[in-house]
């Protein structure tokens, strides 16, 4: 996912030719019963998570079997999604950039409804933390080109799953697409990211189970008031010892 | 663009019910003669240099009589836009979320099209830094919540327009906007940016016209590409006396 090119390197006293790791970036147009849908621009692997991962996030599928099919042809940037019960998608189409900058499609065109999450999972504070650290050092993307968001899923005390990517809506969709091709639940886990948490972040997770987001960025007001709505755990600037919760207070255990 | 809400703020000895200034997220639907279109979810201000800066940066529009009416409902969330011409726009409506992490737009939709940038700029690589310093520590909503994208437009010297937003497209298609309505020229001037550079920012930055992008983050891949295709100069990491030239290195000043 990295692309080594020639730059030139400034100072003040010196000029200098040399290389740089840049992130790649691919293009992967969804085509939806052989109609072009929607195109992402994305890290060049992982695509059939990414694929799945999106259809989940965005509310229009529950499981794999929903698609009946799906072929990626990686070489032309395409990927085939054939499925049955579209008119709520093709219908809604102006709204699919909502997708990426919209309102939360799910309200519009989804078809799995949201509810208050119940899970009763509850996590240490110290072991978020911990994992947040070592999260923290698990992209070498990251640290060659420091342009890559990345995402994982872990249990109370370990990290089970890491996506990356140079968007950070794709990095959390593949992480989803992942758990759901790979058969691990969600509804009992942490989602840990290094993105801002924007209602968009929140509604992807949400739509894929998670009772709780942790985040070392900042959250907006509207992923704040949508997580108090639907029971999720969402905390933010988690760095070194400290952090703040912005919802679902009850899951976190602090104290010895 | 701040809102105070009360957190639960946690280190391993400590417990404290607080506050935290969070970024405010909203959401401003775009109808187009009628129809509804995109949503943006932005930084609620400055929302008529946004869907003015968002209809030229994706090449939809040459300057602001392109529309015949812009009309902003700020309580709704709604901008009417009239114009003729569209049937462009319409019958590509499955391309919009190519707004955001699609394709650039402008090469399947797009009015205008772009060519190789031929501005004569030369720019100083201190005056450059020392913009960056000031760009820097300009933005309070940024020192406030961490959560906001910057970026100003520069002459040879100086900083001369500055503009936030939740999201980093917002951001530059807010700057763009407001150049254009306030009649502030930029193939003579620099973009600067605190985002990484996608393909999708560069093309917006060269809708507008802009000869040069200076970024304190990194490119990708695609963004170099373009920006060596369309002659237009890019720089990242520019951080302290420190930078790196991904492409058109020429318009750069270095030395004494």
């Amino acid at each position: 996912m990295i692309r080594r090119i020639s730059i030139t390197q400034l100072a003040y006293d010196s000029v200098e030719i040399t290389h740089d790791d840049v992130p790649i970036e691919y293009s992967l147009t969804l085509y939806l019963n052989g109609e072009e849908w929607v195109t992402l621009l994305c890290s060049p692997y992982s695509l059939e998570f990414l694929v799945c991962g999106f259809m989940k996030s965005e509310g229009l599928i529950k499981g794999r079997e929903d698609m009946e099919e799906l072929v990626i042809d990686s070489d032309r940037g395409q990927a085939w999604i054939r499925m049955k019960n579209v008119s709520q998608i093709a219908g809604r189409r102006t709204y699919t950039s909502g997708f990426a900058r919209g309102i939360t499609s799910c309200n519009v065109m989804g078809a799995v409804e949201l509810k208050p999450c119940s899970a009763e999972l509850r996590v240490h504070f110290e072991d978020l933390t911990g994992m947040m650290d070592a999260f923290n050092v698990a992209s070498p993307a990251f640290k060659a080109t420091g342009g890559v968001h990345s995402c994982a899923i872990c249990s109370s005390k370990e990290m089970l799953l890491f996506q990356e990517d140079i968007g950070r809506n794709n990095a959390i969709d593949k992480l989803i697409g992942e758990a759901l091709i790979m058969g691990v639940p969600t509804e009992d886990k942490v989602l840990l990211t290094s993105c801002r948490i924007s209602s968009e972040i929140l509604m992807k997770a949400a739509h894929a189970g998670f009772p709780m987001i942790v985040s070392r960025a900042a959250p907006t007001d509207m992923a704040v008031r949508e997580a108090e709505k639907l029971n999720i755990t969402l905390l933010g600037f988690v760095r070194g010892t400290r952090g703040n919760v912005y919802a679902g207070k009850n899951r976190i255990i602090t104290g010895s």
